[in-house]
Parts: structure tokens; sequence; C-alpha cells
């Protein structure tokens, strides 16, 4: 293993896993830490989500929202991915010395806007100011508390033989919109990210079946990475057919240009949801009539027919190729 | 105001609380949103105590500690210092490229070790990386949950006339082991950190008395900043002796040499602890019984002999004068 923290520790992939394998887990290991999105502690008569989730997203404000919503919405979907409705959160801020306040006004505004939205309180901050060129403009760490539903008992674990892969909607727009947003490349392209709160549409599924066995937001890795996390986790093969996946014409165009997949291009308001195939109907029409849920798609299923951890997607002509895996940097970076 | 962030925002004083009045409480506002140092949550039969803080010390290893250590102590203290038993923690890491892994794993083994000796699980995590330069080598946020106790009720807003005011042990220590471990001023001196997690003392001193009034951590800003936070949350008249402050020859020494005042330089493992003048002898007893209070002392008293939401200090002459306020930067700036 590298001597140093690379790039490639915080793109999401099998790097950062090593190093929480390696570092983290080795020392902080008990019962309760948590591979999935949210810790889930009892107390009492209840059962508890708690997650905590770090922005560093540059720049700070692009199409479709801001680093502060992407913060409440980041923390707000890792807790509905445990099943638990999402209560309390707090945010802490560490500011570059010299930014604008009315920047920072932006940022706490949309916040205050998006928790309403998504039915959570902010209930605690802290703010620290680093000198200039200590850190780069803002970055905000937000943790939230949720309460999980009765009996649910979702995991990235629990995927299996025979299940549909749903997503919520067309996948990789965040990434896409970060992109431009840098005007790296000089082109130009109306994009907007996905990114929103997702608790309503985790609800409204969990209300339709006992049966959900893994909610995920897919986010810095995309989901492509998502669905190697649950291939390893829960020890199946994943098959994907292309032609199936959801993605804005406008994030094909770019992807061809610059030669990336938009599997591997981050969402942040994108759920992947696997359970039978027999839900599979149900669980469509459910989302499809819920705001953030009407591109919701079936893209592939759970199989025995591909080796345990392995995801497959089968082309356009009907071709069959093992997905390349995360590995290294995200392209781009976004976080 | 400032129409940037400035050093100032993040020092924990006068100007900190504008930044957080101006922007974050105009947006965040709701009746759980805090002033305290951890917010207060019903859920089902219990009340939750809820709290973030984030730490980017410069440098991050000194002598008693690391960031680390220093951030497990943070969220431990916060969620003490509302009478709440601290349960879990989570941690947010923003690392920077080529920070040395070994560095990393120092950093983790402490917050291992003091979780431990606090009784805390740290149950979730997340890591960024940001690129060299963008963050000056490691920031830490931890967020943590705590359950009150029974009937505990403690607030900055509580402290009467007629109270004293304890602190738990000599004051300035974590202040002054920063500045000499940047080497900055030539100046050697064996200085440690008094960084430590206190929820045994409070624990022992809310077993002893139902009556305790305000229990404060006192942090970047020392001893004086909280001081003078509750004297303002609580509209009373705070009176201190000089004389009576407990503070080691060396932090005095360095204090003189560069024109600090021991009462603003920060602490990391020291409470202020405020009840009836009657409780003092018994919880100085109790506190000098345990480890991390064996210093503990009676610094004053809240008198309405001075204006709401003043500080004054007896000189050892016995001269009353006004204690500076805290405004502007830290000196030194230790976070």
């Amino acid at each position: 293993m590298d001597q140093t923290v690379l790039l490639a520790h915080g793109g999401g992939g099998v790097q950062t896993q090593e190093l929480i394998d390696r570092i983290f887990k080795a020392h902080f290991a008990n019962p309760y830490f948590t591979a999935d999105d949210a810790a889930v502690l009892p107390l009492g008569h209840e059962r508890l989500a708690f997650s905590t989730d770090g922005f560093i997203v540059s720049p700070p404000f692009f199409p479709g929202g801001n680093i502060g919503k992407l913060s409440i919405c980041g923390t707000v979907n890792d807790l509905a991915c445990m099943g638990a409705q999402p209560l309390w959160l707090t945010c802490a801020f560490v500011l570059e010395e010299g930014f604008p306040l009315a920047d920072l006004e932006g940022i706490v505004c949309a916040m205050a806007e998006t928790a309403k939205a998504a039915g959570v309180t902010l209930v605690a901050g802290d703010t620290k100011v680093a000198s200039k060129g200590q850190v780069d403009k803002v970055f905000i760490t937000t943790s939230g508390i949720g309460r999980l539903l009765g009996n649910v008992h979702t995991s990235g674990a629990l995927a299996r033989d025979g299940d549909a892969i749903l997503v919520t909607g067309d996948i990789g727009r965040h990434g896409a919109a970060i992109l431009l947003a840098r005007e790296e490349f000089g082109i130009e392209a109306e994009i907007e990210s996905d990114c929103a709160p997702l608790w309503h549409l985790v609800q409204a599924v969990l209300e339709k079946t006992d049966e959900i066995h893994v909610i995920r937001d897919a986010t810095r890795g995309g989901v492509g990475t998502v669905l190697y996390e649950i291939a390893s986790q829960s020890q199946v093969g994943i098959e994907i057919r292309q032609e199936d996946l959801p993605v804005d014409p406008r994030v094909s165009g770019i992807c061809s240009m610059l030669g990336l997949d938009p599997l591997y291009l981050a969402c942040e308001g994108r759920l992947v949801i696997i359970a039978p195939h027999k839900e599979q109907d149900r669980l469509l029409a459910t989302l499809r009539a819920l705001p953030h849920g009407e591109g919701a798609a079936c893209i592939g299923s759970v199989t025995g027919r591909h080796k345990a951890g392995s995801v497959v997607v089968e082309t356009a002509i009907g071709a069959k190729t093992l997905l390349p895996r995360p590995t290294g940097e995200l392209l781009p970076r976004i976080c």
C-alpha cells in the first residue's frame, strides 16, 4: 500500500476501501461500525440511524445547487437509505479567510430550504476559519440522526439472486454538471445537477412492500461503484443492460466527447433500489408518480449466472462484458 | 459587518457570535437550534444530546496529544456539558494528498484510545481527499450523540446570583502547548496540552447534587470567553479573583513573555462549573479525587454587584477591573 494519502483514496473506489480497512476498521472495530451509509443504533425501544458526510466540491456553486444543498441532501439520503426517517442534522463549516459573506449566505439559505423540503431540522453547528490558502473556500460536514421505520431491514449485503435493480432517474447528471461548471473543457451545455433529498421516495417504496433488500444512493462513485459494492457485500453477480440505463442525451454527449462512462459519473439525487422482480412494476409506478422519481427504470438483475462480486453489462448489440472496476481517481474529481 | 470571512469569525468571540446571529440563526431558526454545546432532542422517552465540532489544529501533533485525541475529547466534552452520557461518535476526515499514512494511523490510534477511555463508540466515518494545497494536512469533524441523565438541566443561561464558579484544573495549557509546538517564538518549555475526555467528572458532580446550573468546557476561547458567554446568556455579573486562578508556572511564564492572558488561552480538558456556593466544598472534593480534576479550584462568583453581562477581575492587590472582552483573533490562533 502507498505510504502517503493519494487522491484515489478519496475516490470512493477500491483504494478508499483499502484505506478504510487498513486504518479505520483496524482501530475502530466494533459491532456498530458500519459499512453502510449510516450506523444503526439501539436506543430504548427505538432504532436510530447516525451518519456523517464531508463535502468539498469545487466549484461550490453549480447549476442545480450549491455545496450547501448538497451537504443536506447527502446526509438526508444516507439516512433514508437505511430506511430511517431523517430527523435532525448538524453542520460544521471550515471557511477560508476572505470567503465572501454573500456566498456563505447563499449556501446557508440553500441548506435551510433543502432541510425544510426534506423535513429535517438543523439543530447545531460549528464554524472554523482557516487562513487564506489553508482551505479551498468552504468545506461542510453534515451529520444526521434518523429513526428507523418499524421492521425495515435494508443493507448492501441483502441483494439476492433474482432481484431487480432499479434506479430512480437518469444517471450521472451531478458529475456532468460539476464538470461543466469548472469550464475547463470549453464545452457549453445546460445540465443541472440531480442533487435532491430523497426520503419521500424511500418512504413510498417501503410502504409498498416489506421486501426491499437494498437502498443505496449513488454519490461520488456513481451507479457503477454502488453496484460493485453491493455485488461484493452481498456476494452476488449483477447484470445490467446498457440500453435500459436512463441517461440524459446531454450527459451522453459529454461522456462521448470526454471518454467517460455515465455509470461512473456522480449522482446526488439518485437511488439504487434492489427488490424481488415481482415487486418491480408497482415500485416503478410508485416512484414515477413522485418528484425526483419520474425517470425511474429497471436497469438489470441480480443473477447467479455471473461470478459473485462481478458486474456485467449487456451492450446494445447483445454482447456481455465485465463493467470495468472502479479504481483510482474519479474522472472528473468532483469532491 | 465585514463583507468577507475574517479569521476573527472563527475565534469563538464576539465576531463568531455576529456571524452566527447574522447568517446561521437567521436562516436555521427553530426551537432546537442551540446556543449551548449540544442540541437537546426528545426521542420517545429519552432526551438526546447531539453535537458537532470541527478540528483544524496546526501542528496536528503536539505534546499531550494530537488532532485525533482532540477531536474525540471536543465532542465528548460538548455532550458531557449538557449532562449527557456520550454514547456514539462519527468522524469525517478531509486529508491532503501526500499526507503520510503513518501520521494518519497515529491520529486514528489516538482517536480509538481516547474513545475507549471516554466510553464512547465510533460508529461511522467519512474520508475525503483534497488536492495538495487545497487543505492543510488534515481536518477532522466529529459529531456525537449522548443520552441526558434523568432530570439534569444545565445551560449557559442558568447561572444565578450567589453561585460559585469552579474550574476543574489549571487553565490555558492547551493554548500554550500549541504555541510552543509551532516553534515560532524560540521558547523551550515542557508544557503538555490538558486535552482529555471529561464525562466522568460531569457524571460525578451531577451525582452529588441536582443543583448544577452551568457546565461548559473552555475550549478555543479559553475560560475568559466562556465566562463572558455565560454572563451574557444568564444576564448576570461575574467576579473572579486573579490569585485564585490555577495557572501552571510555565504557562504563566510564557504569558508574561508574550503578553498573553491565560484566561484567553485555549483549554481542551477543563470545565467551568457553576453551582450554589453551599455546594462548593463537596464539589471540589469530588473533582479533586478524580483524574483530570486534581487541580479543581473555585475562581469566583456570580454576583449582582456587577452589571449583567460583565466579567470583573479582582487583581492580586485588590483592585477590580473589567476583564477585556474576547474580541478579534485568538492569540495564538490554535484552530
